[in-house]
């Protein structure tokens, strides 16, 4: 049934330039806590990224409401394009806290968990790649991204049991909780891109 | 192809009723907060309204579930029915927050924020008197909606970064925290009702 | 028009087994606030439950990736399904959250918002019982899990309410804070459950 409607590559590509954006993004957080000299030119740099990615999601939804024949379910489009959004929305969020809250300098979880952001927004641009390609090379990014997100998952919950603790200042554990809870939700979108992109791939088989 | 579905003026209507009930209880949340002598009653005041835009939602929704051909999108009805709704519950949760947090007295942030919601609130109602009317009415109104939603967001992030700035106390900090936060998702929710009827417009044009 | 398309009975068991593992996991949860003896140890039962709804879940979505026609609307299922994965997920991470904190006892309240859970989510499971068989059946089950929500919402916002007024730790009062809102939540999303089934209810009327 799918062999005849044409596949639309130019959603395709759409979503792969979404994809560098993302990783753009995630690239900039890690180097932000890796090097925190100058916290607020870094955030600023992310808030463009972000901004890049918010231009490029409404250019993708444009084209989906002005196109009558889609290369996978309308819907899914949109969901994904959502969720691609979050991810930026969720890196930059991390960013402002980091600099709202006057921090110092970042803990070794948070690093840790910017790294994991990183590596899981790569696995996403390749499944982006992948679309319109081998299903299996999909799959296993998608796959990789799940791993990812346990993985964050795992660190966000040590961090935040250590500050419950090890912190007696209760404002600074505040700030830190938030901090954490937020970079573990940037891999949680990328899981959900990733839920999104595995049920295109199955409905399609 | 739109020309030949019956346009179903009776959602429209109901739109436009539930606009005024938001209009209501943000009009009601900025009174609380400018005499803020009888916070108890203020509060169940709103939740009165509240409950009135509990019951209009329902009313779509039933509607749409029992109606076969829509003025638009089956699901675009179905989001913003959630999205209006959901306006109504953060101005109620907000108002909820302020009495269960025994607060004495609402700070000018507070004060400002429920002034940017009713402003929103009153252009996501000018919006849905716009439907089956010109699109650029309604477009126009969402872009107020975009700007209130940011000015929002920067009222609210800069409340937050004073409160980390000035507050000692840390259980006075958590409430306000989450006071900022719950005024501040009711503009987000108007910029989702917004985002809505947006693609509905696009699409229709 | 329902009556020319096949019931996929598979569907209707693929959910009545979903609600017999959220009864488990419910169940499981209330025990561990009345035994309070090993919580680590039934913290990881809870897990494995929850481990054994991801599974249904997935197994579910798998099977309405591949089929043509469907018992009910396809995005009903799929949103049903995903509101009693979301379920589990908060009764786990309520039981995660008891055990990150090294909470020492539970608390009266939140021995209450378990049993409220347990009540609502038998609720849930009798609704799914009764799929494909009498609407009144279901809508009967929907109207308890509504009292059920208000009636956790208002044990949830007086705990908070007396944690405000009381707890002077305030690394106390954000652990319990946490602790009484994800319990409360697991109640919200069975009413998300109840929703959906009362609009599958009302379109197939």
């Amino acid at each position: 049934m799918f062999g005849l409607i044409p596949k639309d590559e130019k959603f395709f590509d759409m979503f792969r330039l979404m994809g560098t954006i993302i990783i753009d993004g995630a690239q900039q957080l890690k180097d932000m806590l890796d090097d925190y000299s100058d916290p607020l030119t870094s955030q600023r740099a992310i808030k463009d990224t972000e901004h890049k990615g918010d231009s490029q999601t409404h250019e993708i939804i444009r084209r989906l409401n002005k196109t009558f024949i889609t290369p996978f379910d309308r819907e899914d489009i949109y969901a994904l394009a959502g969720a691609l959004d979050d991810i930026l929305d969720l890196i930059d969020a991390s960013a402002q806290r980091l600099v709202m809250y006057n921090v110092d300098q970042p803990t070794d979880d948070a690093r840790k968990l910017a790294e994991i952001i990183l590596n899981s927004c790569h696995a996403v641009g390749r499944a982006l790649q992948h679309l319109g390609g081998k299903d299996a090379d999909i799959c296993a990014c998608c796959v990789e991204i799940n791993v990812l997100e346990n993985e964050a998952d795992q660190v966000c919950r040590s961090a935040i049991s250590h500050l419950f603790d090890e912190e007696k200042d209760p404002i600074q554990l505040i700030k830190w909780k938030e901090i954490y809870e937020t970079l573990e939700k940037a891999t949680d979108k990328c899981e959900d891109a990733a839920n999104i992109l595995e049920s295109v791939v199955v409905k399609n088989a």
